[in-house]
């Protein structure tokens, strides 16, 4: 096994959170460097494409959080080998990268109205397309994950963006979103959220 | 084979063209199926996530060009199936769907002095950074390609890019950019521009 050293913002979320599950899950060693904000200015400009997270690679600096979800996700067996399957994981992780695009903007909004505007806007047009549309698919693939009839790290995407939903940290946008919209996507967090590993990683951090 | 059939908008260029081209390099038959503009309304609420490009497999839709690229890439013997070399692929595709997500909301712009700063602001930002990091990236990869050390469906996204950029299609960015700020992507773009299956697929296009 490579020795892996994942570099992420120090919360439980974002971009570099499917990372550190997929590796929990999947028993692969790693060090979680988590860099507090106050560090970032720093840091940055030597960081391949000036984001986070990074992945060292017995040393070497692998960049793009789903680069990094397929790769530890091939280490601990969370990613298809059959290319059809790969292709129906890798859609929803870009579809979730998408979603993530569209919301980031909105979370360094100073003024109350702009960010209302924004938020209400997100909740109506994407929000409400991608978990339409996610519900959908999930349908189509049995009902309970994404890719391969087991759980994946495309799963570990669509659950955290919908425990993100639920949690209500999102201002003006309905935390009901979810449950309104797409219920079968609330069965698939219920059902990710109650593996062990993830119950047993929450437990710690 | 599965029977495959790509939908794209009628231009040689955008998130489908990479798709076209690894399946004309990996001599992977497909349906290129060009849609007008004017078609695109009607089309869209029926598209999975109301983008294009679609990739049929079978029947079946699969959306987002760099899964498409990663599933008709294995098929081609364009995508790496080293897991290393597979996330040094994968961390250039997305990196280069970054780019593309930065230039979007520039190409709609109607107002003249808007476009101009939006464009100034990119080739002085993103722009420079993505040119003098992949330059970087590409050397400490041997020189010639972005993943296991021959071309891959990474290269085809990078080498579009330095094409779009280079044509001068982009008002208010010097076409000279990639020349003077990482001019051994000028030379990988030689490098495919030349490839014998891309000069026969332009020949036709």
């Amino acid at each position: 096994m490579p020795k892996l050293k994942l570099t992420y913002f120090d919360f439980n979320g974002g971009r570099g959170e499917a990372n550190r599950l997929a590796m929990a899950i999947g028993n692969v060693p790693f060090e979680d460097k988590r860099i507090p904000m106050s560090e970032w200015p720093e840091l940055k400009p030597g960081v391949r494409f000036q984001a986070l997270p990074v992945l060292e690679i017995d040393g070497e600096e692998i960049a793009q959080s789903n680069a990094i979800n397929r790769y530890v996700g091939r280490l601990g067996g969370l990613y298809p080998d059959d290319p059809l399957e790969a292709a129906r994981c890798d859609e929803i992780m870009d579809a979730m990268e998408d979603v993530t695009n569209k919301l980031v903007p909105t979370l360094f909004l100073s003024d109350e109205e702009e960010k209302r505007k924004a938020r209400e806007a997100l909740a109506e047009g994407p929000f409400k397309l991608y978990l339409e549309r996610l519900g959908k698919v999930l349908e189509e693939r049995g009902g309970e994950y994404f890719a391969d009839g087991r759980l994946t790290v495309a799963d570990l995407r669509v659950f955290l963006w919908v425990r993100h939903l639920r949690s209500g940290a999102l201002d003006y946008v309905p935390k009901d979103l979810t449950d309104r919209l797409a219920p079968n996507l609330v069965e698939h967090f219920e059902r990710v959220n109650s593996h062990p590993a993830i119950v047993d990683w929450y437990a710690k951090h």
